[in-house]
Parts: C-alpha cells; sequence; structure tokens
C-alpha cells in the first residue's frame, strides 16, 4: 500500500498549485487524476486575473481575489523557474467599455464599486481607450482602465505548475480516479484511486466540477458542472496587451498574437460541447468590441466545466472529518485564485495561523445551512452589491 | 521519362472521376496532385445535388446539373462496385423553405421557374413540411418540395472515386505539382510534375481555384478561389433525411445523424480560414430554419476554396492547343457536375460525338470575349432569369 502525507484528489490548477506549495515544506504529496491532468477547466479557461466582482454574489470573494493577484508574480517566478517553462503571464490591465444610452453612468457605477473594493479604476475618455485599442469599435459610449489586472495562459500555466510539482518531488498518477474517499469515524485516511488503496494522512479534494460526485463528498463539495464555450482567433492586426471587456464578454491577448473570446454561463450537465448559440453568442460580444475582427481566424473553439456551488463562492478548508480538506468550487476564478488556495491549505495543513477570512468558503456551510435555515440560498445570505 | 496517354492535372473529384472513366476505356492514366488529393474544394463541399439554378448566372448549367443527376446513381454503384467503398447517396429530396412577408409568392415564382426548367417542384401546405422535418421554424412562411434532389458524402465520395480510379490501373502521383505544361507549337505533349518531364498524348487540368496559377493556363482557366464556410453539427434530435434549405442557408444531413449547414460566397484569396462573421451568418440560417439545433453540438468548422471563373459557368472542352483540355471552375458545382464531366471529357478525348450543348463552357470563351467584347461581363450574355 502507498503512504502519503498528502493525497490531493485531482490534477488541474488548484491541485497542482497546492502540492506544488506543499511539496517545498518537504511532505509528501500525490497527485490522483481520473485522465490526464489538465484536461478540464484549467484547460478551457481564458486566464483573466480579474479580482473585481462580476456580480453580488461573488462580493465576498473579491478580498481573496485581491490577495491572490499579490501573490501572483512570486508564484509564476517560482513555477517558472522550478518548472523551466514559461506560463504566459502579462500584467497590462484591462479596457472596459460601455455600450448604449447608459454607458457613462454604468462607468462611474462600477468606478465606485471598484474603489470602494480597493481595486483600481481610471475612467478614461473614448480618444485615450481608441489610442490603447486601435480598432475599439465606434459604437463604445464609455471606457476606463483597470491598471492591476493581469492575465496568464491558463494552459501553459498548468502545464508549468504540474511540472513544478513533479520537480520538487510530487508523484503524479494519471488515469487513476478516485472512488473512494476512506473513512475511519471522524477521521479520514486516505483513498481508493485506480483499484488501490493510498493511505494519506490528508486528502485534499481539489476536483473541480467532479469533486461533488466522489463517493459521498457531496455533502461537503456539492459542485456542480457550469459550461462556458471559448473561441480562439487570430486576428488580421495586432491586438494590444491588454484584455477588452464588456458586459457581454472579452478578449484576452496572448503574446503569440492570438485572442481568446469569451464566454457562456450554462447549466448543461458534464457535456463540454460548443454549440451555435453559445459560439453566436460570443461572436456578438467580440464583434461588439472590435467590428475589425469580422475576418479573423477562428483557430479553435472549445467548452469547459467550472465548478459551480451552491452559492458560487468556492469551497475552502478542513472538515468536521479529521485530514479531510476541500479546495474546489472556484467556479469563474480558478487560474485567479490558484496561489491564494494552495497558501491557505498549506496553513491549514501545517496547523499555521490563516491569514484570511475564510468563514463564507467553509466546507460546513451547505450541510448546516440545510440543518438550520433550509430556505436560505445563495445570494441572500451575502451582503449586498453597491 | 514516364509516359501516359492522359496526364490529369489534380486530383479532386472531377480529376479523379475523369480517371475513373477514362481507365474503364484501357487508358493509361495518371492523376498529378499538388499535394494529398481530395483535399480541396471536394473534401469541403455539401454535397446538395441539385441542378435547380442559384441565380439567374447559373441558367445555362441546368441541363447539364439535370444530366449529371440522371447519371449519378450508376456512377455511384459503378465507383462503389469498384472501390469497395461507400459515399453516402441519398435520393430523398429538399425541403425548400421561405420566410417573409413575401414568402408564398417567391416560392410560386420558384415554381414556376422551376417546372420551365423540366425540374420537380411542388408546393407543400406548412404542415406538411412539419411533418417531414419535425423541428422546422414556427417562423417559416411557406415550403416545397424538391422531389429529385439528392446528396452525397463528399469527403466518402471523393476517396471511393480515387481509390476506384486506382483499382481500374490509375497512378495517383501525390506532392507532386505541375509547374509546367510542355507546348510544342500548337500541341502539348505532357507535363513537368515534381520535376519530373511525363509524357502523355493527353493533358486534363482539373486543379480547381490552382488551375489558373499553372504556366501560362490563366490564358484558357482563368480560375479564382471563392470561399465557401461550413459547420457540421451533431443535433440531439433525429434529423429527416431531406436538404432543407432556404435563401439564407441550408442543412444536408449524413447518415450517421450529423448536419452538414452552409455556407458563405467569399472573394478571400487562397485562405481557407473559418472567421467570425462566417460562421455567424451560417448558424443564423441554421437557426432561422430549426431554432432546435442552438443546442446542438458544434463538431467542425471548415472552409474550401471554390474554383470561380469570370462568369461562374465551368471550364469545359478541348482548347486551341491540341491535347490539352480543361475541366475546372465548377465554382458551387464540382460534385453535382463530376459523372458528366466525367463523360464529356471521355466523349472529347475518344473523339466520339459529344452528346450535350458545350458551347457556353468553352475554354476559349475568354480570350475571345477579350478581343471581341471587351465590356461583356458574366450576367450579360446569359439569357434573363425567368
Amino acid at each position: 500500500m502507498s503512504s502519503f502525507d498528502v493525497a490531493i484528489v485531482g490534477g488541474g490548477i488548484i491541485g497542482g498549485s497546492i502540492a506544488f506549495q506543499l511539496a517545498a515544506e518537504k511532505l509528501r504529496v500525490v497527485i490522483l487524476d481520473r485522465q490526464q491532468p489538465g484536461q478540464e477547466a484549467s484547460r478551457a479557461a481564458a486566464g483573466m486575473l480579474s479580482p473585481g466582482p462580476d456580480s453580488q454574489e461573488a462580493l465576498p470573494l473579491v478580498p481573496l481575489g485581491i490577495e491572490s493577484l499579490r501573490l501572483f508574480p512570486r508564484f509564476i517566478s517560482e513555477v517558472e523557474e522550478v518548472s523551466g517553462l514559461s506560463s504566459g503571464f502579462v500584467q497590462e490591465g484591462t479596457l472596459q467599455i460601455f455600450f448604449g444610452p447608459d454607458a457613462e453612468s454604468e462607468c462611474d457605477k462600477m468606478a465606485h464599486e471598484y474603489r470602494d473594493l480597493g481595486l483600481g479604476f481610471e475612467n478614461i475618455p473614448l480618444d485615450e481607450a481608441r489610442r490603447l485599442e486601435k480598432f475599439l469599435s465606434p459604437g463604445a459610449h464609455a471606457a476606463a482602465l483597470i491598471p492591476d489586472e493581469a492575465t496568464v495562459d491558463p494552459r501553459l500555466l498548468t502545464i508549468a505548475v504540474l511540472e513544478a510539482a513533479l520537480r520538487r518531488g510530487v508523484e503524479i498518477r494519471r488515469d487513476c480516479a478516485v472512488t473512494e474517499v476512506v473513512r475511519n469515524g471522524d477521521r479520514s485516511n486516505g483513498v481508493v484511486a485506480g483499484g488501490e488503496r493510498i493511505a494519506a494522512e490528508f486528502v485534499v479534494v481539489a476536483a473541480g466540477a467532479y469533486s461533488g460526485g466522489i463517493d459521498w463528498l457531496a455533502h461537503y463539495a456539492p459542485t456542480h458542472p457550469v459550461r462556458g464555450q471559448m473561441l480562439a482567433l487570430r486576428p488580421a492586426y495586432l491586438k494590444s496587451s491588454k484584455v477588452l471587456r464588456s458586459e457581454g464578454g472579452y478578449l484576452v491577448p496572448r503574446s503569440d498574437g492570438r485572442i481568446v473570446a469569451g464566454s457562456t454561463l450554462e447549466d448543461a450537465g458534464f457535456n463540454p460541447q460548443v454549440t451555435p448559440s453559445g459560439i453566436r453568442k460570443i461572436i456578438d460580444a467580440a464583434l461588439n468590441l472590435i467590428p475589425e475582427l469580422a475576418n479573423a481566424q477562428i483557430l479553435e473553439t472549445w467548452a469547459g466545466l467550472r465548478p459551480g456551488t451552491p452559492d458560487n463562492l468556492p469551497i475552502l478548508g478542513p472538515t468536521d472529518i479529521e485530514g479531510l480538506l476541500i479546495a474546489t468550487g472556484h467556479y469563474r476564478n480558478g487560474i485567479l485564485l490558484a496561489p491564494v488556495t494552495a497558501k491557505l491549505l498549506k496553513q491549514w495543513i501545517l496547523s499555521e495561523k490563516v491569514t484570511m477570512d475564510t468563514e463564507a468558503f467553509s466546507p460546513s456551510r451547505f450541510s448546516a445551512r440545510k440543518l438550520h435555515t433550509p430556505a436560505a440560498k445563495g445570494a441572500s445570505v451575502i451582503p449586498g452589491f453597491r
């Protein structure tokens, strides 16, 4: 029987980042992945590192996102140094574009929200926006620069993180689905994966949308898939290195000249297919931002399954089963939150002081709510969005 | 030096069909292809076998299309028998759908046009159309059944035709671009291909959009690429085996449950890429016909380069260079016209009586027009569209 300090269920950006961090503490770590690691949501993501809230329900996430973005440059340099691989990290900010008759007031409203949350946000004149992004639509009515936002290439980063974890001695088992989390009363002491019993002092569940389907884990990690479709374009012109974003969609430039356009939010089960309605929506939003993209080359279409949760906040931390920790449900923010998630999991596992307020993300919140407040759902327990 | 009776430049559906036909006459035939045969327009086509005119300029093609469709069942059975491969031939007719306030009068107009040309066309009530195609859009305003139209899977058919030609003794050379058509005064006696001189009593140019770029052939075969983008869908429901078509686009069912949706007509050079504007247009037309397809799976997107000509009619027949024949410029109709093109080329090469009126397709028409009627263009020399 194999034996480890920590068994991580799922080899995406979250599982890989936790493993990379724990291996630096000389823990013996194994990553167990049902297929080839990094092939699910991590591979599908756009890679925008945007701590600003995209909805009212995302507000509790903002401090986590800010902290994770702060950690990002050091995280990237460690990963790139250990792996010898590049991750495409670029910190050039985002141009937020507003359309329609209420564009200016929407821009002002977002400016207040961002500043109240401690996020940089600069209203800029449209001709300044056009100077920054030459082919910005003539239909744009207001613009802002969010200077601190950054991007990575999530495929490159995930590969780099897994390689870096390997080089620090992490064992990665592919095609090794976890079918059982072994419990001895109130203590977990390992898993069964690929038919083999694996002993581990700690089990960390980082299996994204698939977490809730493993054995009895739905009790702590009730995840469900939220499909996002994507499109990669090669334009005939050179896009600026800034993200371009509107309410309808976004364009994320890659350093090789490609543009990644997204996305949709769909409840479509475990079905990562692209559809006419999804691709049309993305094309509409992309051409609304840059009409010139009409004749770009479509290089690729794909879809991924984000790990949604009942309140669409992540599920992070220890459970009432000793040795069982959860790190999933990152929904739209798995890439951004990888460094802070890895840091928090390290603190919990090493019994260090936890440096963030993580109560809103507790794995026990769903079972507790079921017992005490059966009618409470998602947004109702979240502070109002200003 | 290799020596053949006939050297065919281009291994698409046209070149392959001619080779298949000539080999049955015991001629020694070689196909010369610049890459892997069958990878250009033949592979990109939807495979509708529709002899009805899609525009006024296509009117002279109608008799050719009718004859070729008549030849199709026997052509298919010969190809399938010799090759041992299937081509997906289905003759179940087309549902033509009309939208908007003028739907009924447009349908009546098309009915007259089709019947005057000797083509079957049945106006049918909308509930009959919905019986034939369950998910037909509620927005449809008029419908007709064109009973004789058929479809093939052009990829399967092209592979089958090339295999059948091979089995009849045709030599196929891939990655063997023709760089020179050898002339001795008013006589052609072969080509240079892949750096090798190949002697041939007859040279047949069937290189699609690339024909006009070979040596001095633009004089006889002034082809240019007309891009068509395509989409393959896998719907959640079972489509009927009929083609569904409107002014905006078409849906061609395949026997494996896929639906091929098309298309665009674009002047974009030798650039077979798919674009946001093209794919959006195809999605719009497809969902206009069957809204239910919004959540189908997009299996594939691709584009092909049709061989357009100055009047968008094919270029067929002998030239004033003895031994040089042209069989290209089939524009949107290469799959439909393959059998009749093969038959005509056989008649010319064997000096048999040519059984169709082919004057409108003569390879000398462009040089003649240049000399005598410099202002004449396309539609002006074509009989009016009723």
